[in-house]
């Protein structure tokens, strides 16, 4: 899994089928590379959040058939952008 | 998932029989890296769109059979270059 | 499966809930690259690990709804940070 | 889906029963990295070919139990080395 | 799949169960990287090989409980140092 902070949601009006109604973030990692993440935790723009990829990730959003790679598992409590860059 | 843009589309005669049938798009990330993404949404190049990996690229294919691991999984409706580089 | 080491515990209060009640660790590589494993064996900060990565990290948690993506598989018996580089 | 160019045949004596009888081809990417691909297309050395990766690397083997990461999905009718570096 | 060359064995006391009695190798590219691969072929240090990753890793070390993500799939006949860096 990865730590990843979230930057703002993402709106995509034309989706697949199995990503309609699902909430996507879009996350950068230390780096400031970005990507998108089905969040099913509930997170605001500047939350660390660990996030979970491949198989793993269409478990994780709660319903085997949303197809995604990226999907937030969780909010780290205590993290902070120079712990990061340890 | 990963936001990318499409440039064009990709014509191959010889195939595997799983993909035949399928539309392709070459797809760029922000550093112009090249992949191959199938398209079940129908997007035009310039589009920015994300695409999912691994083993979910085939559930959002429509068909679990179809052999791919990058589909494109929606239209972002509000993006460009720059906000790519942020 | 690559060759990591322990560096501390990820404190996380919210939670998907197949991630609930498991031991989470911040391991890193020999770059220095942050990754956070699931810790069935019961490793201490310092500790040299061999970590799983895609669907197999969810079989080596003990229990396959588990849906992570890095799993730890075992310590390590001889190996330091000189090695690491060699 | 990757794009890649065939370079050569690759030669196994020892191997693991369920890759016995396929043909192994080393292709390269942009940059020159090698990697090894299943062909059951029918490859020759200079095509530009699309390989999957991932799970539907087995699917597209033709045999499931195919142990592969990485098979040639189809030839690529329109490509050149300078397109590559588009 | 990759090419990749065996350094030595790996010894682990502490492992997780579907992990115990196999082979572990310790495996490097051709950068140096390292990695830890399964060896149910019986390869020796210095041995050039190709690594198979993702869920086919689990197939190709003969036993899908395995939770290994990188398995050896065979030792390359014909292959040097200076050929990997063509």
């Amino acid at each position: 899994m990865n730590i990843q902070r979230v930057t703002h949601d993402l709106v995509t009006t034309a989706r697949t089928p199995e990503l309609a109604h699902t909430s996507l973030r879009v996350v950068e990692d230390h780096k400031g590379n970005l990507e998108v993440a089905l969040d099913p935790v509930g997170t605001r723009p500047g939350d660390f959040v660990i996030t979970i990829a491949t198989s793993a990730a269409r478990h994780a959003a709660g319903d085997f058939r949303i197809t995604t790679d990226l999907t937030i598992g969780g909010i780290i409590d205590h993290w902070s952008e120079e712990r990061w860059h340890d």
